[in-house]
């Protein structure tokens, strides 16, 4: 890598960016490098393509907890076709601020792995420029990082498919309960998912009301939090769409504590179809977890074999599961 | 390791039985060959352990999959203890019969880690002896395994919680929805925990009726399916016991679609206090998951080390949590 960068005049870090197939080089230093490879005979056999990724014979997934079922589910994905491959994985569990500062200033998966797949990752700028220079391939699953390869479902559409459900059942005062994002957690979801509900609400000629939308920092139980806020509205919704299916379970708590009927008086919604999303009847907009750690790992080998031929930025469908806890409105 | 086996006239499996802590080598070759390392001096010095475990660094965690909760939380255990220590995870993920028998078969994992942890996996007699040639540390969690070291429950002690609970709200029509054991699938809590159910009544002086107790196959819905057959029986039980708590949501399901008032005509509860039992208001019996994994690194750190000092042999202690889907039968 460091004679392309010599030849072409350019730093390791812009050859490693080519290589792995991220934005950010311009068209031109992009065919230079290219042809240079080429000459180079960089990566041209299936065996010298090997030799490439056989380095470590590692990939790293890093991801802030392995505890709930998304993360579980990319994980099995992963691992199911990396072991396939013959390669291991080394999972790095980065579960708070401090950590990933920890995580990201010493970089322990350098010189350990041949790749890295960071799954549902809140990234901050600076830990982006950290995975910059790692050079080598770096795919995000379940999200998406300036720079880099990566496999997620279109979180906006995915929310405008539960609202509009809603919309369509016949319901106008529709609340949602998001994940509230701080500076220490960037996570795009949730701000993607509040721009899904209210387009949905807009292009169906309804208000956007501004107390129909709880924020609150995720945990457990912030699905029952958001619940109790909304049933001490003077006008509760008749709707409610969770930023996932444990936000929209705690709802559905609150709701059998309270003893409302769900659906005839509050609908509910989420987003995933978790495993016990079926055991609990809920309506959800289905995402395929497993297939993006699968894909995204895919991904890695693509780029690690130097030649990816496919796309470098995939977004899976998701769509609507419809169960018992959605339905028309009481006075409709 | 070779001059302990040659010295003391035994085979290196022996040997690394003796440093690993495991059972089925006599008191006296024990002995023997703990004052031959002892004067060979392989572990002394914080320095030397830490030479001694250093090998690769790495330690695999092989689980039959990482999708439930259980499995997750095990592995957040275990990674935060090896992170903590500086040590890497690989992670494998060993799902039915055909890949168990190849990785066990080719064990990947020699020469590439210093230490094996077993998750909840169901280990033929077979794949027991391979893992005993190993020749590197074995712990086992979330179950047992002769000649290793492990951390678990007590699934018997576990299973008499949930079934006296019951027996003391007044019920004496008490079914069990067990997962079924195959000689493909050796799990061994299905049979402890028939046995702690069996017991419970036994001791309360309430008859075993055979018709009250369903095996099936593990899957999502396993416990739905249990409850509809417990429901066509002429006279349905009062009260169930699920394997586990997903087991207990399923039956969850089928008495809300039949329209069965719980916990007023049927009671339920399950075993593990899976998060989502709290939002399902579920009865159930906790076990610490997480500190299962965090207890097993540490063992296999202290195995690495040379020279444990606690106990091999962990057994976590687990104990009710009443929730909302227990209560007195309704004759009561």
């Amino acid at each position: 890598m460091a004679d392309v960068a010599a030849l072409a005049g350019v730093s390791k870090a812009t050859v490693s960016r080519v290589l792995s197939g991220a934005p950010g080089v311009s068209e031109e230093t992009r065919r230079r490098i290219k042809a240079l490879v080429k000459d180079l005979s960089y990566v041209v056999s299936p065996d010298a393509s090997r030799l490439s990724r056989g380095s470590t014979g590692r990939i790293a997934v890093v991801m802030p907890h392995t505890t709930s079922w998304f993360y579980g589910a990319v994980l099995a994905g992963v691992l199911s076709v990396l072991r396939a491959e013959g390669l291991d994985a080394l999972v790095y569990q980065v579960a708070d601020g401090t950590e990933s500062r920890t995580f990201f200033a010493d970089l322990p998966v350098q010189r350990r792995v041949d790749a890295v797949i960071v799954v549902a990752f809140p990234v901050t700028e600076h830990e982006r420029r950290q995975l910059d220079l790692l050079g080598m391939p770096v795919v995000v699953a379940g999200g998406a990082l300036e720079h880099h390869a990566h496999v997620r479902i279109d979180d906006t559409t995915a929310a405008r498919q539960a609202v509009t459900h809603l919309i369509r059942s016949g319901h106008e005062r529709i609340a949602m309960i998001n994940a509230a994002v701080t500076r220490e957690w960037p996570y795009a979801p949730p701000a993607d998912r509040l721009d899904g509900y209210r387009t949905a609400l807009e292009d169906a000629g309804l208000t956007v009301d501004p107390r129909l939308v709880v924020d609150l920092p995720w945990s457990g139980t912030m699905g029952a939090d958001g619940m109790d806020r909304l049933l001490s509205l003077d006008r509760p919704p008749t709707a409610v769409f969770g930023f996932c299916d444990e936000v929209a379970l705690g709802a559905l708590r609150s709701l059998r504590r309270a003893g409302v009927s769900v659906p005839r008086t509050v609908s509910v919604i989420g987003i995933d179809d978790h495993p016990l999303a079926e055991l609990c009847d809920l309506t959800t907009v289905r995402q395929p977890a497993e297939q993006q750690g699968a894909r995204s790992a895919h991904l890695a080998l693509d780029l690690l074999g130097g030649a990816p031929t496919g796309e470098l930025h995939v977004t899976l469908p998701t769509h609507l599961v419809i169960r018992a806890t959605t339905g028309p409105p009481e006075d409709s």
